[in-house]
Order: structure tokens, then sequence, then C-alpha cells
């Protein structure tokens, strides 16, 4: 929460739920990854929050951009950036979109299997692709699955089928998993590329770039590390795998970079409870999951959530949306503490929604219109 | 799959992935409902399915509807139904809806709690309630939380509460969970109805109505009973209960209503194995979980998907939408038989998709647009 934020709401008081986003927050975070790694590029994660006004000045800052889609390219290029700072880093486009992409002039491709590269190779000659390889995501609050990436031992077959057909076998990307909260993290993976750099060596090819991907997190309830401890750790990690052949390096905060950037204002709609026996309320805000808060799948992210009467006694409180989806719920499993003296009409504000909200709104379910934002 | 489907995908070609309703099959799946419960009014639960060609043709039929917000309330009034075919059918509403929605003309109220009843006392005076009660959802593929309704001992002392702040103490509502495929499972909520009316009566309030909520199903991959079955069953399990002091009943069919009129084109974008070890192909469709499939969560539903290969070979896929979120994954757990000569750039068909799906879509995650519809 920041005072700005606060100001915002006190003064302009927004009707329904919404985010705001301090574009000061985004700023200094940026600043802290470029110090951080200042050998290396930020390529930022655009679904995080695409909001045009984050995607401006992170341009004017000198970043680049992770995009997933024609569309999030598009964005970017709007925002200020050129082709060559936008790596388009979706390992599934259709072709057309390869070959649109290239038409814009995106000359950096992701790639994780040969069916991809060959879109590649036919409709975006020439240009550079990076393989993406599985990585465990051990210690990541949210690991990720097996859908992006190859086995490394898969990944020289992969960039040697591009080096034949004409692309440039440019290097190898991973991703952490999401909210990683282990600094360490990062070795396993960087030992995995800077085998493959030398097993592309040995076939005659010479990689240049490691793409270490995202999983910075963002401060939930949870404490976690500085950037600073991320950049050390990270740093030494490639010194040690890759010796004084340094290749290229660029990371892809999205979440890291955003998300303590935003806070949602919601309402309390409505407080029960099931049965006179039971000890837990249930607290109904007019956000859920298909508002914005769908990271509370699984209750993965837990936010936190400040309303006026936290000096009170605080009690288990189940958390749910508004709509008419049983599912539509936030925290059931591990209830939340809440103040005994919340009300309905009470607003309250969720911390760290800065990523991964706004986009994932349903367009309309159950009729209501999707999380309004404010960039200030 | 009908024949006007396949001729409007053959003859228009639709770019992207769509859904296209057919108008006849909601028609005939209306008059299906009628014909099993004459005696029964249905109330079509917007939120299945809210196009606008939907609801009027409902309308036409003499459908009355079951909305969850204000804005469902004006798409049914706009498709030509008066506010007496209306019911405000969320428990969770905030108190300036309520009176917008009694500013409008709707008399017909869910409650679940005496915070709500309050609501609607202060709001929407004279007006209506039932009170939802909870059911244990037995037999239900997607049996639903405890997030609507309360325990039907305290529903008494709720619906006397209504009753003294001066609202019409109605009825009851419950709904048996989603996607119900036993025709008795509303035998016990029945029973509880009854129990619920003869207490109120020995209160001096006289119940009138009994909401028996949706759960008929879709046909996905596995046989559904008709709507016949269900109405015989129902029919005799409310004579069993309320004997010869029959009360006025609702049903609210959404995904039973439109499940079964559409269907969602899209195209496979990518077909890989993520190591040369692995027998199991990931397929990567232009849809996923984020564009409209949000029920594939916890891989709960299983549509049948149909391709032009369909006469080949089959072997396991894991099937995946297009987004970078690695979430977005909808066969897994147990991976989906798919021809071995399914190649990247065919067209699948995914059935059973008229029902929750296009307003489920995410606004734009990852620059995807949501999912485009055809109602014919």
């Amino acid at each position: 929460m920041t005072a700005r934020i606060r100001e915002f709401l006190r003064t302009r008081r927004p009707e329904g739920p919404c985010l705001v986003v301090d574009l000061d927050v985004v700023r200094e975070k940026y600043l802290s990854f470029a110090r951080a790694m200042p050998d290396t590029r930020v390529f930022y994660a655009v679904k995080a929050n695409p909001a045009p006004d984050v995607l401006s000045l992170l341009a004017d800052l000198g970043s680049c951009f992770d995009c997933a889609s024609i569309p999030e390219i598009e964005m970017a290029l709007a925002a200020g950036a050129t082709p060559d700072r936008i790596s388009f880093g979706n390992t599934i486009k259709k072709e057309r979109d390869v070959a649109r992409a290239h038409q814009i002039g995106i000359r950096l491709f992701a790639v994780d299997c040969e069916a991809e590269v060959e879109k590649i190779a036919r409709s975006a000659p020439g240009a550079r692709v990076f393989c993406r390889i599985l990585s465990d995501g051990a210690d990541a609050e949210w690991p990720l699955s097996r859908k992006f990436g190859c086995d490394p031992e898969m990944a020289p077959a992969v960039l040697e089928h591009a080096h034949r057909l004409g692309l440039e076998a440019y290097g190898v990307s991973f991703h952490v998993g999401s909210q990683q909260r282990n600094t360490e993290a990062w070795d396993g993976a960087l030992a995995s590329a800077a085998s493959i750099f030398r097993e592309m060596a040995e076939r005659g090819i010479t990689l240049k770039m490691v793409n270490m991907g995202g999983g910075f997190p963002t401060k939930y309830l949870r404490q976690v590390p500085e950037v600073g401890a991320y950049g050390q750790s990270i740093t030494s990690a490639i010194r040690k795998h890759f010796g004084n052949r340094l290749p290229e390096t660029i990371i892809e905060p999205g979440r890291g970079m955003v998300g303590g950037a935003g806070v949602i204002k919601a309402e309390v709609v409505l407080i029960s409870k099931k049965s006179v026996k039971d000890d837990v309320r249930w607290v109904y805000l007019d956000i859920g999951k298909f508002g914005g808060l769908a990271e509370t799948m699984d209750e993965a992210i837990r936010y936190p959530i400040l309303t006026e009467r936290d000096a009170d006694e605080k009690t288990p409180c189940v958390i749910a949306g508004p709509t008419c989806d049983s599912v539509d719920v936030l925290y059931e499993k591990t209830p939340y503490d809440l103040p005994v003296s919340l009300a309905i009409g009470d607003e309250v504000l969720i911390e760290g929604t800065g990523a991964y909200t706004t986009t994932y709104s349903a367009v309309a379910f159950n009729g209501f219109a999707p999380l309004k934002a404010y960039v200030i």
C-alpha cells in the first residue's frame, strides 16, 4: 500500500471493485532489477499487466518486452518499444502469427520442439530462436507444469534443427517456477543451460544467450528476498557454470515487476453463517475468482487483505466472490482471519494485486464487468 | 453436433476459435422441460449463456429468467421478459442492486441469511423471498460447495425474519449439484423443503413455492438421462413429500438448457513431445482454460472432441491451451485419446460447450480476445 494509492482512493472514491497501480513502485522495481543485474537485459512479461501506462513507463526506462501474442506485441510497440526490444516468448504460436511478427520486425522467438522450429524457419526465415527447457521448479510457491519446455537432453536436437533450417540457434531459456522464494533456484537450470552450450559447441554451433525467465516474487503474506539477493545469487551461478565465457543474459519479470505496485479495492457484500452451530463466518466480497482473483485457484496465492478494523480481534472466515458459481470461493481450506467487527458495506484493500488480475477477469460472467484499473 | 452448425462452419469459415449455438436445440430443450414438468415454471439461468438471441427465443417461448446481477436482469428485460418473470436469484447482492431491481419491478429475491433479508426489507419492501438451503449434491459430477444456502434447520428463522420485516416469506430453494446424473437426487432436498413448509405453517406462515434449482446435465462423453426421466422422478418426489398440498414449483436449468446446443470450433496450434522417451503427445489448441473452457478446471468436465481423423488409431494426449500460463492445461491427469494422424492446423470441434464458456472467457489474458459466439 502506498500513500499515493491511499490518496487516490480517498479523493476519487471509484465505484465498484477496482485495481489501482502506482507507477512509482513499478519504476523503483525496474531500477532495482537493473541495478541488481546490470549485465542482464530485462524483458518485462507483458501478460502480467499490459496497462498502456505501465508499458510506456517501462519502455521509457529502457525495458525490453516478453510478449505472448500479436496483440501483446502491438501493445509493446504502441508503448514505444522498437521490434529489436521484443521477444515472442510463447512456445505455442500459430504460423500465421509467426509470419505477422516477422513482418512487424520481430526477430527473437521461443521454441521447445522441432515442429515449432519449422514454423519459424518457414515464416520468419533467419530469425533467432531460443529453446526452452523444462525445469523442476522446486521451492516455487506455484511450480510450473510441464506445459512449456522440453527435456534438456532434447534441446540440442531442437537447436541444431533450427541451425540447419537457416535460423540462428541463439540460446536457451527456462523458468524456475512462479513466486520463487529460493534465490538459489536458478543454479540447476543454469547448469543445464551451460551443458547445452557445450554440447552445441561440440556440434560447431555457438549459442549466445540464456533467458533466465521470471519467477521473481511479489510480497504477499510472507516475506520474500530482495531483488539484490536474487541478483547476487544468479550472477554467481552464471560465473560458476559459464566460467569466463559469459553468455548474454535476459530475465522476464512479470509478477516481480508489477505485483507489488497494485492494490484492489473491494467491498464486503454479505457476511453470514451457514448454520447456528458454525464458528466460521462466510465473507462475500464484490470480487472473486472470476473478477480478477483467478490466482486464488487452489488457494495458491494468499493476498494480504486490509480492513479499517484490523486493530480489532480477528476470527477465521471463509472468503468468497459475488458470482453464482460455487467454485468462486477464495479461501476455505485455510480460512482467513478477519476482524469480528467487519460489516457489510466495509471496504477492503487487497495488496499485491498488480499482476495477473485485470486480464484474467471474465469478460462478463454473471453479468459482472471486468475489473477496472487505474494507473497513477 | 447438428447439421445446421456443420453447415454454418463449412460455409462461413469463421476465423479463430468460436462457439456456435443452434437455437433449434435450445427450443427443443425448452419444450422438453415444459412437457416433462407441465406444472413447473422454467426460470432459465441466464449466466449459462446470456446471448441476446438465446434470451429472446426463451422469452418468446414463455420462459422466466433466473438472474445473478442487474446487468443480467436488464438483458432479460431487453429480450422481452416482464419483471414478474424474473427472479434475482443470487443470494449475494449489494443493497443498492436490490434497490435498483425493486425500482425496475423485480419482486422475487433469493436469500440464505438474516442479513440478506434485512437488505431486501429495506430496499425492496414487500417483495417475495425464498430461502436457499444447503443440499449435499451427492451424485453430481460437480457437487457444489457450501457457498450458497443455509442449514435447513436455520431456514425457518430466516423466513420468519422476512415475514416480521414485512416481506412475503414465499418459499424454499435448493440446488442438487451441477451435472446431476441421478434423477432421484431431488428427493432428499424436497423432503427438507416439505419439512420447512410444515415448520413455517406451525409458525402461522404459509409458504407457497419450491425452487428446485438446476443441475440438469448436458451430455458430454457419458450418457445422461432424458429430461422426461427427471420430470417423472421429481414429480413423484413432490407428491411423496407434499401430498395433496402441492406447492408452486420452479426449476432453473442453465447447462441443461443450452449446453448441448453449442459447439466450439478450435484449431491445433502445436503437437510435441517433451522428451524422446515420452509416449504421450502434447496437443496445444487455440482455446484453453482462459479462452472459454474454464470448466475443465480440475478436469471436471470432459468435453467430446471431434476431429476429421477420428477413424484413425488414437493414442493418449495431454491437451493444453495457447496461453503462457502453466495451469492452462485441459486434460493431463487423465490423458485424452486423439488420432495419431492429428496435425498442426487441424480443426477440432468441442461439443457440449453451449453453457458456461463465452462469459467465462478472460477479457484479454495474454492479449487473446474473448471467445466469439455465433447464435444461429
